[in-house]
């Protein structure tokens, strides 16, 4: 695979400042990029690397395009750009065409046009895969789900019946779509099931990581939005709604019937609680718990920095007291004023 | 599927006021509930939704009964009798009776009547499976495994050998039971792994969500009481003990060798350190860190509250300086004695 | 499978008091062996349980072998010394050897000698297996893949392409290594797929639990040393390096291109953000949230303890005063500074 920078400036729209004869084979970082190989400046952090780069190109803005050592392209978003042309190189293996001799299919189940099936993978009564699906190995997908057109199902996923994917889904392996949402009611010191009847639907350019899941609706469906990018590891429990756009990181969990707004971040390991609201455009931090609800836009957080063990040790304890040192305070205050 | 309120009453134990003639083919939310739908009011505060639902009859305690516009189903626990109707109205797709043909089942092992094993399936030496078991496609059960009768392994499960299921446990898909505890001897800068030679106990009517681990014991076994209910994405770690009864949220993790009370709840991200004891009836809040044994019942937290990250900022930096303020407040507080 | 006290000797290198002869037949705690085992003291809290101990053998330091009540095996490490007698005693079903016929092998992938492969197991084009490998039941392994002499993945485990694993890798079920990376680009409310180009390398003698994942990298490698050891429902994002010898215990998540040092430990839980760099014997406890780079070896933390809820209640909405507090206690000894 080798393009010309010509043929990259067209593909991306950049004005292009050098040789259009240029050929790239890869994209690497500003560090590691040698010659056939086009780097990109995103983070301003990395600008001092610029000027030292090899790269045979750089994508760029206009701003910082003169301090480049090299044919650049300039782009507005050079961010956008770098992950349009990863898009050109990518190396992944293209999955076999047609259907493995080995996966067990449904008569009932409808695929569409240029599918690809992995070996052993399961597909049940009534599905329907739209055109241009692939399926990895091992894969399982239970009764009644509907795959949209190009659909990517790596190995060992497992959806459970009634789960419905909008078109261009991509979901990693070791991901449970539609599994019962935890839901029991505790009679005499016993736990009794709450069946869990509702689905999952997801939209349309969706991205879900690896061993992540996401549980079906106890009554009514799980759902989550067009666009919305899932990391690894994340729990989303039953009657979840999560609005477009929305982007978690990894080992993150929502519970059960919180709704989460559009255009929304996590980060790793957040967690919101149960029958929440949070509003469009909220950026949690990374390990922040939200236990009420959250109606404004805006960034928010909650955890503790981190510190020397023996500092935190001596500032951990007093966590306890702090309450009593608040009173404490009011107590000199008042006492105080009394002298004034 | 469809029931008369009469035939509804009977199964729940339930005063029927209203027709008993009234046709019911499904469950639904007070919100959502249409013709021909019941449904229920177990949490005060969704009481205002009751008089505007559509349902045709709604699951109710005697003493907000009047309140409904339409028949009632008038119950002691209306939670438990709304779990009941659930599971009449389940619409999980029945398996397959029988053994696909794709399975893979050792010789020696023993298998129930009434079992059903799908595609792919891979089941050890000397394994027994109870009768009424169901085992999901792809799930791969490892030498010497006994599975009481009615058990349920979805998709994608994976028992390690010598995993003892009671009767009546479910397990979702991706979950792991038996892989090795986390045990390894330092020495010289070196990791020397401890086998693990026990095994996993699992007691009667245990729920296992999707994606959960189980690590087997490194000498005895990890041992899970009769209803335990666990959500997904869970760690338990090698030789924990969790009793009877006990719940656990999504993402919580107990550390090696601890031992969880009877009728215990942990929030979702509870973490639980190692070689600690866990009374019974003590609730841990989601987020929250124990890293000391627990002697009473109750309630128990530890994280910190949300705020606008502005807010955080200011205050978390604080959390570095509380000892020194602590400190600070005891010089005033002497000085102030000096003065009176 | 038994032995004598003298061969165990031999093969421990311990000094052994008592009769070379007795025969051993497996490991167990000092509460719970009984004749025909051996057991073992390392952690000095349960000294107590020697004298009463009913082993026909303990492994002790030389220090404290005067108070057992029975043979001893007197070692400078007890606990590598035990670690080394469980692998004697392992008692994990083989592996059949060969190919289970039911197992998809590409044509152009190569198997060495002794390999052990598993029912459903997939191995993609190009892979190359050493010497001696097992591969558990319906493990997936893609195009490109390498693993180096006696690796040991077991079931359900998922290898995307371009995985490089050194040699005596194990790797447990529903662990899923070189998925994409968490990676994409935002433009006008979009998020754009960054392409994950890199691939996974990982050393030699590494062990990984249940339900991990490692991503692949974005550019370059995901890079994990030798001898490391990673705990069930891990996060590595894409990029990450792994110092030789460092452990992480369960549910630890570390985010994109953060270096973590040689021979570090992260308890269970523990958070690393992104683009961070960790020194070499970095300890960092469980449940904390690591948003800084770390320069120095030694201990941290950042969590806060826990409370029974009514005291917790009290003190977390302190948190939120705390900056406020600290600038009235500054106040107040501005005030008191004047008076003195």
């Amino acid at each position: 695979m080798q393009l010309s920078l010509g043929e990259l400036a067209q593909h991306l729209g950049a004005e292009l400042r050098g040789d259009a004869g240029i050929m790239i084979r890869g994209v690497a970082t500003l560090q590691d990029a040698g010659a056939g190989m086009v780097s990109f400046l995103a983070n301003p952090s990395y600008r001092s690397q610029l000027a030292g780069s090899a790269a045979s190109a750089v994508i760029v803005a206009a701003d910082v395009a003169d301090e480049a050592p090299c044919a650049t392209l300039v782009v507005k978003n050079p961010y956008l750009s770098f992950a349009l042309v990863t898009q050109l190189f990518d190396n992944r293996p293209q999955p076999r065409a047609g259907i493995h001799a080995s996966a067990v299919i449904a008569a009932s189940a409808r695929l569409g046009n240029n599918v690809s099936i992995g070996p052993n993978v399961v597909i049940g009564e009534h599905c329907e895969l739209g055109d241009g699906c692939e399926i990895g190995a091992n894969t399982v997908i239970s009764d009644h789900c509907v795959l949209g057109a190009g659909c990517i199902l790596r190995a060992n996923v497992t959806l459970y019946h009634d789960v419905v994917l909008g078109e261009r889904v991509q979901i990693h392996s070791g991901t449970v779509i539609g599994a019962d949402g935890f839901g029991f009611a505790p009679d005499k010191g016993r736990w009794h099931k709450i069946a869990q009847l509702g689905g999952v639907r997801i939209g349309n350019d969706v991205e879900i990581g690896a061993n992540t899941c996401i549980d079906r609706g106890a009554l009514g469906n799980t759902e989550i939005g067009d666009n919305v990018i899932l990391d690894n590891l994340i729990q989303i429990a039953h009657n979840v709604k999560v609005g477009d756009g929305t982007a978690m990181a990894a080992c993150t969990g929502i519970a059960g019937s919180t709704s989460i707004g559009k255009h929304c971040t996590l980060g790793g390991n957040a967690g919101v609680a149960g029958h929440l609201d949070i509003a469009d455009g909220v950026h949690i931090a990374g390990k922040a718990l939200i236990s009420k609800s959250i109606t404004e836009a805006g960034a928010y957080s909650s955890a503790t920095p981190q510190m020397p063990m023996q500092e935190w040790r001596r500032n951990a304890v007093r966590f306890r007291q702090l309450d009593d040192m608040a009173k404490r305070l009011q107590k000199l205050e008042k006492s105080q004023e009394g002298k004034v």
